[in-house]
C-alpha cells in the first residue's frame, strides 16, 4: 500500500480540503491518505474551533484513512519548526508523498527557489538580518532579502508573498535539511484564496472565511454550502452540544486572568514573550474586556497578529521557553483516528515506523507529549468555562474509528 | 485625641464586632477607633464574601473611625506574621491600645503565659519540633508543646485551645518583639463561640456561623438579626449588584486553571507549596469540579484546612515564595476609609506616624503594596467571572468618606 501525507490544520474542514485530498490521493497514485493535524492550538496562535477529535472525525468522513497529530511544539511554532514536525512525522509514517495545496501548482519552481536560496544562502541571512534591524517584522524580512536574491537568480522561482508558497516552501526546505526520502507534491488551489470572505455563488471558501462568517454572522449555517455535508453533521453535532465555536474571545477570562497573575517579568517566561512586549501585555490585558480589544492595543508594526497570538497561546497554556524548547524533534506518533483501510495499512507497515505509534496514552514523561496533554487540558477548561461541558480527554480517549 | 486599635477583617461585620468596638473605645477610655482590616484575602485562605470597599463601609458605619488595611503579606500569613503586621500598623499610626476579643477576657494571663514561654524558650522550641516529627500539624504541635510547658509554670495562664486566645497572644508576642509602646487590652468574647452555627434566638453570631448561613441556606436574608442595619445594607446593597457572596466555589474555575497550568515543579514556585503536596493539588484539581471536591480530595492529617487554603490562596493569585518573602515589615500605612472624626484624628497626628499614609494609590514600586494591587485585580476578576460586574480598582478609589 503507497501512503501520501497532507498537513492540516481542518479548522473547519471544507470542500476545498475534500478537493485537496483527492487530488493528493490520485496524483500520487496512492491507497491511503494520512493527515497529520493540528492539535487544540493552530499555527496562527488561536483555539481550534472544535477540539481534535470532531476534527479528525471530519477528516475520516471525507477521504483521509489515518489522522496523526502535530505535537503542540510544532503546531504553534514557526513556519520552520511547523514543517519540520509534520514532514518529519509524514515520512515517519512511511508516506512516499506529501502534497501541499499552493497558489504557484506545480513543484519544479519551488525546487528551483530552494537550489537559488540555498546558492546564495550567506547573502539571503545578511538581506533578512539587515531588514529586521529597520524594524520591520521578521516575515516581511524575509520576503524582501528573498525578492532580492530573486532579482539575481529569479528563473521560474515561486512567489513568496502568497501564504500557501510560502508553507509549502518550508515543507521542501524540511524534506531536504532532514534528507528525507519523502517526495513533494503540490496541488493548484483552487478558486478562494487564503483570507477572502466567503463567495455565496461558489461552493469552495477558504477555513478564514468560514470562520469569519461563523463568528461576524453568529449562525453557522451560513456555511453549509461550503463544507462537505459529513463535515457539517459534525459542526451542528459540535454546536448543538457546546453552543458556539471557540476562538480567544470564549477563552479570554482565562487568559487574562493569566496575564494579569504575573508581573512583567514573571510573563518572560512564557515562551515567545521578550523584548519588552510583556509590558504592553499586561497593560492592555488590564484595560480590556474582550481579546479583540485587547489584540487592538497590541498590535504594531513591530510584530505580526499570528507572532502576538501564539505568545497569547503560551501564556494560556503556561508552557514556558524551557518547555517549548526542550523537545523539537518528534518523539512520537500520535494516531487521533482512522478508517478500516487506515487500520490495514497500520496493520501491515506500523514495524517499519521510525518512531512509535502511540494509540492509548497512558501516564507518559515524555516532554513532548506532556505538552500536548497539558495543551489538550487547557482547551477543555476554557471550553468548560463557555458551555459548561466537557470534552474528551486525552487519557480516556480512543483513536476514532470509521 | 487618644486611638485604640483593632485587628479586624470584618468578613462580614456582625453585633459581636459592633460590641468589640464600643467595649475597646469605652475601655481604654479612646476617642478614636482604628480597624486594620485583611484586604481581599483573609486569614483563613479565602477571598473575602464582598470586596475591602463594602467592608470599609460597614466598618464605618457603626464605629470604626479609621480603616487601613493589612497588606497581603500579613492578612494571608501564618499567626505570627500577621500578628505582627497587624499590630505594627496600629503602633505606627499612633494607637496607645490595641485591644482585641478573647475567650480568656482580662489581660494578665496573656502576660503570664508571654513570661512562661520565654523563660522556657528553649524547651518549648524542642518540644514543637519533636511534635512536627510525629507528623501532626503546626498548630497541633504548638499547643501540644505548650501544654507541657503549662505543667511546669502553668499558673494563670491562658488555654491555648482557644482560637481567639491564640490570636491575642501573637498580637502580645509582637508588640513585646518590636518594643512596641502599643499597650493590649483584652474584652470577653460574648455568647457566640468561633465556630459554632447560628442561634436564632440570639443576636450574636460568629462571622463563621454567619458565612456557614449564607451559603448554605443560600438567603443571606437569615442573618439580618445578627448584624447592625447599616451592616445589612450593605449586605444587600452588594447582593443586588454582585448577585453572590464571594468564596471559593465562585473562584473555582479560575483556581483550577491556575493549578493545572502549571507542572508539579513548576507549583512549587507559589508560596506555601511544598513538601510534595504539589502532586496532590494537580491530581485533585484535575478530577474536581467544585472547590469543595477539590478540598476533600487533599485533605489530610499533616495540613491544617488553612494551610492548604493558603497554600491555594497564593496560587490564585499568582504570588510566589520570593515576592511574599521580599518583604515582611509594613512600609506604609493605607488608608481605606475615615470617619469626620477619623479626619480630624489623622490631620492632626499624620506628621508623626512612623510610616507613610498612602490615601490614593498612584504608580508604585512598592514590592508590598503591589502585592496589595495585584490581589485586588485577582479578586476583581474573579468577581467579574462569577457576577459580570466590575469592582473599583485600587488606582480608582479614593478613601470612604462617612
Amino acid at each position: 500500500m503507497k501512503a501520501v501525507g497532507v498537513v492540516v490544520e481542518y479548522n473547519p474542514f471544507h470542500n476545498g480540503h475534500f478537493y485537496h485530498i483527492s487530488q493528493s490521493k490520485s496524483k500520487s497514485k496512492s491507497d491511503v491518505v494520512i493527515a497529520v493535524m493540528s492539535g487544540h492550538f493552530l499555527q496562527r496562535g488561536e483555539p481550534a474551533l472544535l477540539d481534535k477529535w470532531h476534527r479528525t472525525k471530519m477528516a475520516l468522513n471525507n477521504g483521509v484513512d489515518i489522522v496523526i497529530e502535530l505535537p503542540y511544539v510544532f503546531c504553534t511554532g514557526h513556519a520552520t519548526l511547523f514543517a519540520e514536525g509534520a514532514i518529519q512525522l509524514l515520512n515517519a509514517i512511511g508516506c512516499t508523498n506529501f502534497a501541499f495545496g499552493s497558489e504557484e501548482g506545480s513543484i519544479q519552481p519551488f525546487l528551483n527557489t530552494f537550489t537559488a536560496l540555498k546558492k546564495h544562502e550567506e547573502q539571503y541571512n545578511a538581506l533578512i538580518k539587515h531588514y529586521v534591524t529597520t524594524g520591520i517584522s521578521y516575515p516581511q524580512s524575509l520576503y524582501k532579502a528573498y525578492e532580492e536574491v530573486r532579482q539575481i537568480e529569479g528563473n521560474q522561482t515561486i512567489d513568496l508573498s502568497q501564504p500557501n508558497n510560502i508553507l509549502g516552501y518550508h515543507y521542501i526546505e524540511a524534506a531536504k535539511r532532514f534528507n528525507l526520502s519523502i517526495e513533494p507534491l503540490t496541488i493548484p488551489r483552487i478558486q478562494a484564496g487564503f483570507h477572502d470572505d466567503i463567495n455565496t455563488d461558489s461552493t469552495i471558501a477558504s477555513a478564514t472565511g468560514i470562520r469569519k462568517a461563523i463568528f461576524e454572522q453568529h449562525h453557522f449555517r451560513d456555511v453549509k454550502q461550503f463544507v462537505p455535508s459529513e463535515s457539517f453533521k459534525v459542526l451542528e453535532n459540535w454546536h448543538s452540544q457546546y453552543n458556539s465555536f471557540i476562538n480567544w474571545e470564549a477563552f479570554w477570562p482565562f487568559l487574562r486572568y493569566a496575564i494579569l497573575r504575573n508581573t512583567p517579568e514573571q510573563l518572560t517566561r512564557f515562551a515567545d514573550v521578550s523584548e519588552g512586549i510583556e509590558f504592553a501585555l499586561i497593560k492592555a490585558a488590564k484595560k480590556s474586556e474582550t481579546f479583540s480589544q485587547f489584540m487592538n492595543q497590541i498590535k504594531s508594526k513591530r510584530y505580526t497578529w499570528t507572532r502576538l497570538q501564539r505568545m497569547v497561546t503560551h501564556i494560556y497554556t503556561g508552557i514556558t521557553k524551557e518547555q517549548l524548547h526542550s523537545s523539537t524533534k518528534p518523539s512520537y506518533i500520535r494516531l487521533l483516528g482512522m478508517t478500516k483501510n487506515g487500520q490495514s495499512y497500520l496493520s501491515e507497515y506500523k514495524k517499519q515506523f521510525q518512531l512509535p505509534l502511540i494509540s492509548r496514552v497512558a501516564s507518559t514523561k515524555d516532554p513532548m507529549m506532556l505538552l500536548d496533554i497539558r495543551a489538550t487540558d487547557m482547551y477543555a477548561l476554557g471550553v468548560q468555562l463557555t458551555s459548561g461541558k466537557l470534552i474528551s480527554s486525552d487519557y480516556q480517549t480512543p483513536p476514532i474509528r470509521l
